[in-house]
């Protein structure tokens, strides 16, 4: 019987473009330190597939391109779940959970995820301690919404930012062919309550002025006739108005903008209808200003898509992984791999670990002062933070014209 | 006096991402041809601006870095236009446009469109000829819909069946995270009538069988009940379904299936909800069977992405642009550029020109053999014509993480 532990590592949570970049980080490191670790698993749909018994043998991946195709694939290659863990440390999934662990050996675990997912690995790292075991408990950070605290931002947001930031550049473009024609783009964009990469799509500005002329984040209460009034002043210098919104706006009392759509009826089949913010502001704009109006929401491709990865947050993302099984072995558990920036020009970060304690229970919102004109617009100082994390292009290994993915089989 | 004419050219219709691809062959092609041409300007906003005497003269673009810009810059840089011209050709549009034209010394005229803008260049054609007036008129295609006659496929189908096929992927990559639970996802692809576009998403699927594992184009009339029964079905076998519709399906009897959920009632504004066809089926499927289901209308990016060019489509875009300039100064008129394929492998082309009478009255469907199982899937000898068309990729010009566009200052 060997001394070595084996390694077991999950994904949890909605996909980014570069969850698998961390899941490449952690069973690359992982298999390269044989010294210290015996197998590395994945478990197949997070803690809930592992439960189970969903899990793989991740060196099966070497064998073919499939670990080095992981870096580019968007998704969650070992699938994912929403599953949480009970608050009750009591709780009968607990013990059976370390039964799991240890028929396997398991001494180190990896959770790659956001809020929830960290929230898993400080239960998991509160029981371990609770019952004397030694396996050690690592979360790696992931998520496009970048509201993580105790980091200065996360892996995900980069490549979502620029993706954000890429298309509204080109649905600007777009809206702008009609210029003898006034008209109203409004974008919304992910985030339910941290305005990030909503502020993203500043960074599609060519030039002072340029759209989006107006930008509005979760952070600051939304009131819809000052709303109005900016669009129809902001008309008047820009014919084809682009504005961008999150999805969580609000009246800043606990009503999202969306849900004072509540009147629109029921479908055919007697559903009610359900709006997002974008669609009733274009009626709102349609109603009070007459003009030419469309809302286009980002779909999941803001989380998914490999068409504007940054090498910086894959690289970033990787090295979170890797970072993480070191840390491992170094003795740590109940962390969450973080990053501290040292400049923003140059660009200059490294890796540390936070309490994931503190982390899972916390939200960071887009600073007060980086929101500016009256909750309309984003300042200078967030495009200085947002636009290193925007840097680099990634080729994409390609196959008959389009990006080659890997997948299990 | 020069005894050299001018060249004027414009742009029309809904952009392309290589329509700039077009406009920078023409443009680059006349400029060049020094002995034979003089200036070559630029209509602002197409046949309406240039009516209102807005144009530009497209040398100041060699000045700066804005020429080589355009090749990759989606939407239109000239600005478009949707204005039809009168069908009596006795109407005072006609004389007042050739004195526009003979004020400025136009010899060469030419319009980088679609469908209508073969009409405008199929009349001014015609009225030159009533008149006798020796200015040749060209038109240079561009549609993602790739419904035109005479023509072996069009510009700007190919990047854009390259950007539907990615992102369907990416959307089946995202939708199969959740392995463990059934979902069906139903992506809205553009498409009134022709269904070309759509059928470019059976590109995205990795192995038989996979994703989007259903496919309906608007050219089969398409049955609800049998819809409900294929998605049961596949559900069996494929538990994160994605199916592709085209916006334009129909029962066959002129009716879109969008048009069946007209019972949605009104927003808060009184007015009447639209909803897609996805919406729609969304909503069916939901009712019907009960499972997960969503709908993505992919949105603008479909026409104006950059990010996944083909570099066999702008290669063609572009030569059609300068193919079009020496068909002119051969003393060709009332004809749009052509693509005559040779064959698929190796994918073999060349150019030449139809009488654009016959093309701005028909629109060309996909082949009924091309559509099979009851209008649910695309055939193996679609993905011969279309995967050509699709490849190759093209390096961006960035700036700052984002790509560079060229716009009108």
């Amino acid at each position: 019987m060997s001394t070595k532990k084996n390694l077991l590592v999950g994904q949890s949570g909605g996909p980014t473009a570069v969850i698998n970049g961390s899941l490449y980080g952690v069973v690359s490191e992982g298999l390269k330190k044989t010294d210290e670790i015996g197998h590395v698993y994945g478990m197949v749909n997070g803690i809930e597939g592992f439960l189970n018994d969903n899990y793989m043998d991740m060196k099966s991946l070497e064998e073919t391109n499939e670990l080095e195709l992981l870096r580019t694939t968007p998704g969650a290659f070992l699938g994912s779940c929403r599953y949480k863990l009970p608050e009750e440390l009591d709780n009968e999934v607990y013990p059976t959970l370390f039964q799991k662990f240890e028929a396997l050996d398991i001494g180190y675990f990896f959770y790659i995820g956001g809020n929830d997912s960290m929230d898993t690995v400080s239960k998991l790292s509160r029981y371990a301690e609770k019952v004397d075991s030694s396996i050690r408990f690592i979360g790696v950070p992931k998520t496009i919404d970048n509201d993580l605290v105790e980091t200065d931002h996360t892996p995900g947001f980069g490549s979502a930012a620029k993706y954000v930031a890429t298309t509204v550049r080109e649905i600007a473009t777009d809206a702008s062919v009609y210029d003898n024609k006034k008209s109203v783009t409004i974008v919304e964009i992910m985030g339910r309550h941290a305005g990030w990469l909503t502020a993203a799509s500043v960074l599609a500005r060519k030039f002072e002025g340029d759209n989006p002329v107006l930008i509005y984040l979760p952070e600051v209460a939304f009131d819809q006739d000052a709303f109005v009034a900016k669009v129809e002043e902001a008309l008047k210098t820009t014919p084809n108005l682009v504005v961008c919104i999150s999805e969580g706006i609000n009246d800043g009392k606990g009503t999202f903008i969306c849900e004072f759509a509540s009147e629109v009826g029921t479908d055919n089949f007697g559903h009610k209808m359900l709006t997002g913010s974008g669609k009733y502001l274009e009626n709102l704009v349609k109603a009070k200003l007459g003009v030419k109006v469309r809302s286009i929401e980002l779909n999941v491709c803001q989380r998914c898509s490999c068409s504007m990865l940054s090498s910086v947050d894959l690289n970033e993302s990787i090295n979170a992984g890797s970072y993480g099984v070191h840390a491992a072995l170094a003795g740590e558990t109940g962390k969450m791999i973080t990053f501290i920036r040292h400049r923003s020009q140059p660009y200059e970060l490294s890796y540390g670990t936070a309490d994931v304690n503190i982390i899972c229970n916390e939200e960071k919102p887009v600073p007060a002062e980086w929101i500016i004109n009256e909750g309309s617009d984003i300042s200078a100082a967030f495009v200085e933070y947002a636009r290193p994390l925007t840097q680099g292009h990634v080729e994409l290994p390609t196959k008959d014209g389009l990006p080659l993915f890997a997948y299990r089989k």
